[in-house]
């Protein structure tokens, strides 16, 4: 069984025309006018199929065949439609199409599997409304519930629950937002890798083993403010000085991991009173640490810390570390990884066993049900910005993987 | 002949309370309301004391005895009276009160001296307006002309010009601006040293023997912006990580100086897209070298480039550099250098020949005239902040060592 490239691409190719930023990539954000258009294209599309489309209180919408939700067991293929600001075509939608064809296929093949998959759009994947990724899954796997309605807050001060209120949705109620996980057979993902490692490595899928999982630190370095020009070297407590030698260390650190796993970035500074003439009395940034293991992810970290003391100690800076963030590892149903192989093998794909350093949606639907996921290469590894890209034979060998994967299931 | 350090200590007090930011430090802008007033106290006092006061068409005020102007020697003691947003009490109006305090002891003494002696007070010395430093000097100078009344313009897209108008000074005439340095016999001026040496070589007088000059160039490092999370250490081209190593190589560079006088610094940076879970794709920062020598300024900065050009050579980081700023060093009068030497000892004052990391007005003026310069310490090494301060007796030391120049001279 075969599914339609033709028709997978032409999907692909109506939905990113539904963008706040029309020329500069795509920006829909859930709950917006163009997050509401792509939902009409892809509820007019299912029906016109005879799936049943229906949307939770939060705005997860689920499509399958009528009845579907009876199932004693059930299939979920799933991602998001949501993107970042000026974001790219693929991120997250490429996984909902696929799904959809999925689905398209084994209904117009009269596969008697039909009836057991249904396909999730996740709501508020990316954050980019409420600064909180996941939004969607964190309600139905009960990691959310009815409180953070009212906490989660949009830049203009509007509450998830006025949001969702004026979009329509109907009132929260638990029964109808968290899974009855005891029907999920499976929880599959297809999703652009974010990353260049499947580029580099010459294959078109990858078969995702464990999602990393993070710890981010701010790290505040408090030196002396001073003149420039009237301050000799060996007087200095210089904050940038200290920072730049902090961040050296953290690279250094990370790479000479012998796993070759671990990765740390220093990704956002702020510099005071950041003129070009005044010795930087204070530098703050952040160093996030991701692994598959949450024991290295302390490691390092703990490793980082010592470091940063114990150059600020030389240096006679004051230094303060406080934790940010820090989300959990997930591993990824090893039955399924190893069927996934075994398919991507038979089929002919170049495909490799991988983490994903990024997280998504089934992620935090893993601790619940067995859960897979698969990636298809990012051209330059670049995602989140409107270049991001991939091979079109790569978007079908991955569509065509998951239905691979059902019908093996 | 002593000074009255008492009525010195006076006049600082009074007006210290010449500020837009009371509680906060002094905030005193050229041509605003609390510099007038700090004009009209000067004023006021100069008069008081039987001095004739002048403002010339860019607000340089000149205080001496009446007919000062038509001696055939004069000898000008000046600094200015304005100051950065929030910052101390002595920077700059510390040697208009000295000049002023000279002044009055020689005209109270009956000395012969004091009818070739004029206080100066520099308009917009520190650029808080304009952002352009030793205005009124530069105008005073002839660095300066007419044009510049146009082409400076502050915040509020305000000219110079119109801001001279308004503030009901005589429209520009070049020879009431331009000195005529062929009867300038001496520029002298005093300072706080706003830096950490006399405080940390234990000297009351730091005697200037030249004021550095200054590079700015400006470092644009581009990597690849990535997904932190999906991108491992080895595929990483992280502007962030190169920056650090390029900053650490700054201090390196400067810190290895034989001579020990060079300066460089990484005042300011920006990250973008600045965000904890992006490797960073451009990191700016800006790199200020300094030093008595432009060659040696030169080398410095060439070693700099060279350094930061084969970093992100092997970090595959593509790397512009441009130059922002370049101002000369200036060597102040050797004759005068002696001069105050010999007097500091013979008055028993702890002193040094250093170094003026930082800018003055008396840099512009001395390429015209024998100019002088007198540091006194500055607590903790700090200037530009509310809390900059001095000892008194090393205020009281500073003016009477002006004073006992001037009686040598």
């Amino acid at each position: 069984m075969k599914i339609s490239g033709e028709r997978l691409l032409a999907d692909l190719n109506q939905l990113k025309r539904f963008t706040d930023t029309p020329g500069k990539g795509v920006t829909r954000f859930s709950y917006g006018e163009n997050d509401e258009k792509a939902r009409q294209y892809l509820r007019e599309t299912a029906e016109s199929c005879g799936f049943s489309v229906r949307t939770d209180p939060v705005g997860n919408m689920v499509i399958g065949l009528p009845g579907s939700g009876d199932q004693a067991e059930i299939i979920r293929i799933g991602s998001h439609i949501d993107t970042v600001r000026n974001g790219g075509w693929l991120d997250g939608i490429y996984g909902v199409v696929s799904g959809l064809e999925v689905l398209r296929t084994l209904a117009e093949n009269g596969n008697g599997r039909a009836s057991d998959v249904e396909v999730v759009i996740f709501a508020e994947e990316e954050g980019s409304n409420f600064g909180s990724t996941m939004t969607g899954s964190k309600f139905a796997a009960g990691v959310y519930g009815e409180s953070d309605l009212d906490r989660l807050k949009d830049e203009e001060g509007r509450t998830l629950r006025e949001i969702l209120r004026q979009c329509g949705y109907s009132p929260y109620r638990k029964e109808e937002v968290i899974w009855d996980f005891s029907r999920v057979k499976a929880m599959l993902e297809i999703h652009i890798e974010q990353g260049p490692v499947l580029e580099q490595e010459g294959n078109s899928i990858g078969i995702v083993d464990a999602i990393f999982g993070m710890t981010t630190v701010e790290v505040t370095i408090t030196g002396t403010g001073n003149h420039a020009g009237a301050t000799p070297m060996r007087y200095r407590r210089d904050a940038m000085a200290a920072a730049a030698q902090c961040i050296t260390e953290v690279e250094r650190i990370a790479r000479k991991d012998p796993d070759g796993i671990a990765v740390a970035t220093v990704g956002k500074a702020a510099v005071l009173p950041n003129c070009s003439n005044v010795i930087p009395e204070k530098v703050i940034f952040t160093v996030e640490v991701r692994e598959k293991r949450k024991e290295r992810i302390d490691q390092v970290i703990s490793e980082i810390e010592e470091a940063i003391t114990q150059i600020c100690t030389q240096r006679g800076t004051a230094c303060e570390i406080r934790k940010l963030a820090e989300s959990r590892p997930y591993r990824m149903d090893e039955r399924l990884i190893k069927l996934m192989s075994g398919l991507a093998s038979e089929a002919g794909f170049g495909y490799q066993i991988m983490d994903s350093g990024a997280v998504h949606d089934t992620c935090v639907i893993a601790p619940h049900a067995p859960s897979g996921m698969l990636f298809v290469p990012s051209k330059g590894g670049r995602s989140h910005v409107p270049y991001e890209d991939t091979d079109p034979d790569d978007l079908l060998r991955g569509a065509q993987l998951l239905l691979d994967t059902v019908l093996a299931l």
